[in-house]
Order: C-alpha cells, then sequence, then structure tokens
C-alpha cells in the first residue's frame, strides 16, 4: 500500500467544511495588489522586497475571475479572486464568491489524489476574501493556444489521462470510505450555482433558440437540424440526468484545453490542470468527454487554419487515444492496488475482478463519448465558443468546419454506447471532420 | 398548477438543515415514558388526563428501535425513540442516534410530497432525545403480517405505487429547483450509518461467507452456486455502484412489507407508510425494488404454507403488476404537470416529451427489477431473512421456497434489463416459484 492509499484510508481530507460568510470582502485591483499580498507572510517572503518593488500585472483571460501576477526581487506568485458577477458578462449575470472556496477544496484534493506537480501549488487562501495566492506557472502557456499555434505537446494527453485517472478513481466509492465520501459529496454540493452554469449552458441553451448562443453564420441549417431532432434532444436531456444525479467522483468539471497549461513541447516540457473552480461530484466521463471534445473541436477547426491541416489534425486525433489509453491504464494499475472503498469489493468480486474492471472501464469510455459530445455542441453553438473555431479568419471556412463538427457531435450524443470506445470514435472523427473529397 | 407545485417551485423544505447535539440524551423506558411526554403539551393535550392514567406499551417489531404506544383517556399517540445500537444484535452494534433526526426529515418531507394520509402525523419531534411522537395508527397492522395470514388488502399494490411516484418524482431535479435538490442530497449524506447498513446486508455480505448470514438447512447448494457465479457477483456490485452513487430522489430505503401498515381488507382499508429511518438520495428503483422484492418473497413463500398457495400466490403476484402500473400511472401525470426542475426541461424537449418519459420509465423499471432482485437475495441468505420464508414450518418445504426464490434472484440480478418489465418478469415469477409439476 503507497502512502496516497494509507492517507485515503484514515480519511484524510484537508480543508474547511463550508464557505466562509464573505461579509468584509474587498475586490482587488492592480493598484491594491500588492498591498494586500504583503499581509500575508508566506507571499511576501516568497517575492522578496517590499511591495513598492513588486510588478502587478492583470493576466485572466477566463470567463470568471480576476487573475494577477505579481512579480518581486526574489520570486514570483499568481493571485486569483473570485468576483460577485461573471467577468465575461458583468454584474448583470451575478456568480456567488463561494466558487473560490470550492475552487481551493478541489486544488488541495487534486494536490493530494494526482501529486502537487500536476495542479499550481496554494501558497495562501484567505477565504473571506474568496482569494488564493498561488505558484505562479511561468513559463507555461494555456495548451488551447499551444494547440491553435499547432504545437505538439507530446505528453500532454498522456498527462491528462494519469491525472483523471488518479482524481476521479481515488475521490469515489471505489477508494474512500462510504461515510467520507458523502461527507465530500455534501461539501461540493454547495458549488450548485457553477453546476447551475454546466445545465443551462452545456445541456439546454444551445437547443432552443436562447439569446445567449451564438451561432456561426452559414451554420443556421446544420443548428436547426439539430434542434428539430428529437432523438437528439432527448439524448442529451439524458446525459444532463446523468450530470445532475450521478455523484461517483470529484470532477475539476470543465477541463478544456483552456484549463490545462504547458511548458514549450519537447523533452522536459511540463503540463498542469488549473481552474476547478466547476468542481462537484459527478460522473467520471464528464471530465473525460472534456479533454476529448476539446481535441476534436481542435482537429475540427484545422481545415480551417490552411495548409498542413491533414497532418496536425491525425496528430489531434492521435493524442484523443493516448489520453483514453493512459486513463485506462492508470485506473486500471489503481483499480488492482488501491480499491479499498466500499464499491466494487474484493470480498465479493474476487476472481471476477478483471471482469468488474472491464465492465466499469466500458462504461465510463460510453459515458466519455456522450459528454464529449455535448461539450462539443456547446462550444460550437452557445455561449463562449472556443477560439479553436471562433478565431478562423474566412467565415465559409469557419461554418463549414463547425458544421462537420456539429455532425460528429450528432453521433456521440445519440449513439455514444453503439460507438462502444474512443478508438472508434476517432476513425469516426477522422472520417467527418475533413472537407469532403479530402484524403485522411 | 395545484398548491404543492406552487410550494416546491419556492423551495419550501421543513425542518433543520442538521442533526442536533446529542448530549443530552435519555434512553426512555416503559416506566419512564410517560413523565417524558407530559413534558410536551401537544402531546399531553392528544392524551387527556394525567400521566399517571396513560397506559404504555413497547411494541417495536422493528430491527432498530423502540416503540411505545401511548393510550390516555382522550387519545393515544405513537412515540418512537432511536437507541445508539442496533436493536436486534445489541450494544456491540453502534448506531448513530441521527437516525432519528433522518427519519423524521423523511416523514415530513414524504407527507409533503404524497398527502399526510401517506403516512403518520408528527405531534413533536425531540431532535435531541432522538425521539419522535407521532399519530398512533390504530386499527392498523402491519402489512408483512396480514400477507403471512393471507388477507388481501386490495389497494395496497395501488396506494403504495401512488406513494413512491410522489415522493420520488417531488424529490427529484424533474420537479425541485437544482441548487434546492443539491441541498436534499447533502443533509441525507450524514445518514451515511444507515446506508453503510443497507450496503453491507443487501450488497455485500450475502455473496461471501460472512457470519452474519443464516442460510436455511437444505439451501446450501444454491447458496453456493450464487456465490460461484462470476456474472452474479458482478452485477450485484454494478447494483452496489448504483445505490452508492445515483443520488436521484429522496427514497424512503427501507420500504419492505414491515414498513407499511394497513386497516382491514375490504371497504375503506388505509395503507400508511412508516419507518423512513434509511432515506437517503439514491435510485428511484431501489424503493420500488423494495415493494416487488417483497411481494415476490411473499409469493415463493405460499407453497410452503400448504393448500391454497397457488390462489393466493397468484393474487400476490399481481399485486406486483399492478403497483408498478400505479406508479408509472401516477409518475406520468406528475411528468406532464409538475415537471418544473431542470431536468428533462420542455424547452428543450418540446414534443419529445414522452418519448423521454418513456425512456426514463423503462430505465427506472429495469433498475426496480435489479433491486428487487438484490433485496430479494438478502432476505434470503442474510441477516434478518423475512418471516414470509422463515417461520414456514416444515423445514424442507421452507428450503424448497427458498430455492426457488434464489432462482428467480439470478434471472432479476443479471438479467434486469433483458426481461425489461415487471410484467415479464411477473411471468417469470409466476413459472419459477411454483414447485416443479404444479399448474399455474
Amino acid at each position: 500500500m503507497n502512502q496516497h492509499a494509507e492517507r485515503t484510508a484514515v480519511q484524510v481530507r484537508q480543508g474547511a467544511v463550508a464557505p466562509p460568510n464573505f461579509d468584509a470582502y474587498i475586490p482587488l485591483d492592480t493598484d491594491t495588489v500588492a498591498d494586500r499580498l504583503s499581509a500575508y507572510s508566506a507571499v511576501a517572503g516568497q517575492l522578496g522586497g517590499a511591495p513598492a518593488d513588486w510588478r502587478v500585472r492583470e493576466v485572466g483571460d477566463g470567463n470568471l475571475n480576476f487573475v494577477y501576477i505579481v512579480e518581486g526581487p526574489e520570486g514570483s506568485v499568481c493571485a486569483k479572486q473570485a468576483l460577485p458577477y461573471v467577468r465575461l458578462v458583468g454584474e448583470s449575470w451575478p456568480l456567488p464568491l463561494s466558487r473560490a472556496f470550492y475552487e481551493h477544496a478541489a486544488l488541495i484534493r487534486q494536490a493530494e489524489d494526482a501529486g502537487q506537480d500536476a495542479v499550481p501549488e496554494v501558497h495562501i487562501h484567505d477565504g473571506p476574501q474568496a482569494l488564493t495566492v498561488m505558484e505562479n506557472l511561468a513559463g507555461h502557456v494555456i495548451w488551447r493556444g499551444a494547440l491553435i499555434e499547432r504545437q505538439r505537446h507530446d505528453t500532454a494527453a498522456i498527462v491528462l489521462g494519469r491525472f483523471c485517472a488518479d482524481t476521479l478513481f481515488r475521490s469515489s466509492d471505489l477508494a474512500l470510505d462510504p461515510a467520507l465520501k458523502k461527507r465530500e459529496v455534501a461539501l461540493f454540493s454547495g458549488n450548485d450555482a457553477l453546476c447551475r452554469i454546466s445545465e443551462d449552458l452545456i445541456f439546454t441553451d444551445p437547443y432552443h433558440d436562447h439569446e445567449m448562443n451564438a451561432v456561426t453564420p452559414g451554420t443556421e441549417d446544420a443548428v436547426a437540424e439539430m434542434r428539430a431532432d428529437t432523438v437528439w434532444r432527448v439524448a442529451i436531456q439524458e446525459w444532463k440526468w446523468a450530470f445532475m444525479t450521478r455523484s461517483e467522483s470529484m470532477l475539476h468539471g470543465d477541463l478544456h484545453s483552456g484549463s490545462v497549461m504547458v511548458t514549450p513541447p519537447g523533452g522536459g516540457e511540463r503540463v498542469r490542470v488549473i481552474d476547478p473552480e466547476f468542481a462537484f461530484y459527478g460522473p467520471m466521463g464528464f471530465d473525460l468527454g472534456a479533454v476529448l471534445a476539446n481535441l476534436w473541436l481542435n482537429a475540427g477547426a484545422q481545415p480551417g487554419w490552411g495548409e498542413g491541416w491533414q497532418d496536425q489534425q491525425n496528430w489531434v486525433l492521435d493524442q484523443g487515444g493516448r489520453f483514453w489509453d493512459a486513463f485506462a491504464a492508470r485506473f486500471t494499475d489503481l483499480w488492482r492496488t488501491e480499491r479499498r472503498g466500499e464499491a466494487m469489493v474484493d470480498r465479493v468480486l474476487r476472481d471476477a475482478d478483471e471482469a468488474a474492471l472491464e465492465a466499469m472501464l466500458a462504461r465510463i469510455q460510453n459515458d466519455a463519448l456522450g459528454f464529449a459530445g455535448a461539450k462539443m455542441a456547446r462550444r460550437i453553438v452557445g455561449l463562449a465558443g472556443v477560439a479553436d473555431l471562433r478565431t478562423i479568419p474566412e467565415m465559409d471556412a469557419r461554418a463549414a468546419c463547425e458544421i462537420r463538427a456539429l455532425r460528429l457531435v450528432g453521433h456521440l450524443v445519440k449513439e455514444a454506447a453503439a460507438i462502444g470506445s474512443v478508438a472508434a470514435a476517432t476513425d469516426m472523427a477522422r472520417d467527418l471532420l475533413r472537407p469532403r473529397g479530402a484524403a485522411t
């Protein structure tokens, strides 16, 4: 039994059990960050010098929060503060500060379950200020941007597959004592406002004429076809039911390629997962589907980015298979060595243990395909479309890419069980995501 | 929109949000009950007269608690107090007093969702004493006993079907605002000790050589066959996974025929559901399966009770079908009139609404069959076997009944999806639960 397993076996889960009171909350801006951070001795020590020497930049390119990089004579940190509203939309869309609490709770659990290397290290979390000061991932860029630039990070898919296996397995009834797992479910059930965003933006709004959708000119017919398809609409509501009711594991909850940071590709490249503010207990396949969806969206966008698209599309599609294989291999390893929860217990399974593993991986794979489809559609039709598609300069090319991607989505959402594997879905994607007449 | 729907729409759920402190807890006995109850004016008023006039009887025939009937000059009440251990086993098996809190929380929700007639009315709940004083169901008997005596309550199956639809639908994401539903999940997640009993006794212990199992002499081979069957063991662990991870609805959690009380059969017969201390958020099919399981166990026991068994067995088996049909009809009605949650939303489903209902009922029915099998096996092989079988006087006849019932269980647990309907399972039960050579 490794040290991790010992710890989970004795039920250690760190941190507070409920969000704090936010009455004393004061939002920061670039002028006030240095002064605030100087109050945290651990942070001041990290930066060195005096607050007047610190350089502060706001770098948040996400949709929800403000993020500051603070550089001092001896080091740098990243300070992330939640706002009482959605940054992308403004004060008209309020969003609770408690998301900073859940993000911190998830960050420390992910570090525990997947290793400190997997996520930014937390220096301090100031609960009432909805503020987390953490390691500045200097030298890292957002993976989505790197993918759009056709950089090839060969380890990213594998690191993410292992990350998913570690976090999903170790937070589930396969690993945790059932009383502790139920307490964890209860803890994250308070993150309902962030869940509601997913419930609306992924599973609901794209399927009717909602004001926040953004339909690319030229794709109207494909979108109308999707919305006219009764099988599709029943299926998406069934995936929503699964999302809302299946408390299997602590999910990252928003594991797209914009939540992954990487150093330059090649020897020694590093991969980190950030921004788990959507964390909650849901179906394992949801996080897996998010990774697959964002790879397939990028693959689908490649023809829109001109010459060389085939080679890059093939590379990106291969990453989906490598991601799943890394997940399955690591999950298998954990199944065989750390299955100390009360689900799938060895005293019942005994020699049927590998058969049960196979059945579970098949179920998770099926879910991953369906959720991948759901996540793709949302990024094509809904609010917050992906840059991979939205920044294709030629509108006709962009529309053609989106229409092809939507065709893949239909199969994934409606026929996940029949497709049956990431490998089969990858073949399907290779076929559907290229312009008609182009060779694979 | 009826009044109920209005209330759930504005998110009213009564009662405290966490169990109290039990430091001041004092267990009652028949000598101290009257004095204690005299302190609650609502109860004293109900009984009339002075405590010295009150007659106290302990009547608990369940496995967990003490239950007192208190009769005064003007009326009577039922006082139920949790003990810090399992009554059936003794102080060696501790069990938290908080189960009284969850039972009360469930009772008031069931009254809200299914009507006050469905459950005993609560007069007072004394949280720190783990004590609930409620309506005395005078003139009622436990349905299991009535079934063993071959009484025929024609409305019981129908009342229970409606009860399940009302409580399961109205506590789910089909009806509740998602934030409220998540709070409800969190609330009941504290009832982990009672969930653990189900996890162990239903899904684990019967499948290995556990000291608390009670295997009837003569059934050893059938039990050994069950435990040798790898498909069976994988399947039961998959049902356990569903039980542990699928937070669909607030379940009663122990809805066997001993949790149902009835007045004498015939015109005006009344049916009440009691004892929801196992309440938690789980899969809808679990409560439905519990009802079916206990009907099928009784049907399976009939040949052991001699002459007239065929007619009674047929009647009992018919009740399973009537129960499911009543559930499905009521669920359909609620689906069409009270679907105000964020699952299966009308703005997406639109004209696919009935197709989605059909798919959901099929899924619930499938689950009900699998859980029925799981619940049956537990009552044949495990701790707390059912009186229907255990009191058959002839040991050979009893063993024969149990072996036949176990054969049905195997089909239910392993092939629920293939069987597909309660009607088909009933036909199967009619075939498998009669002695070889006997006509149906």
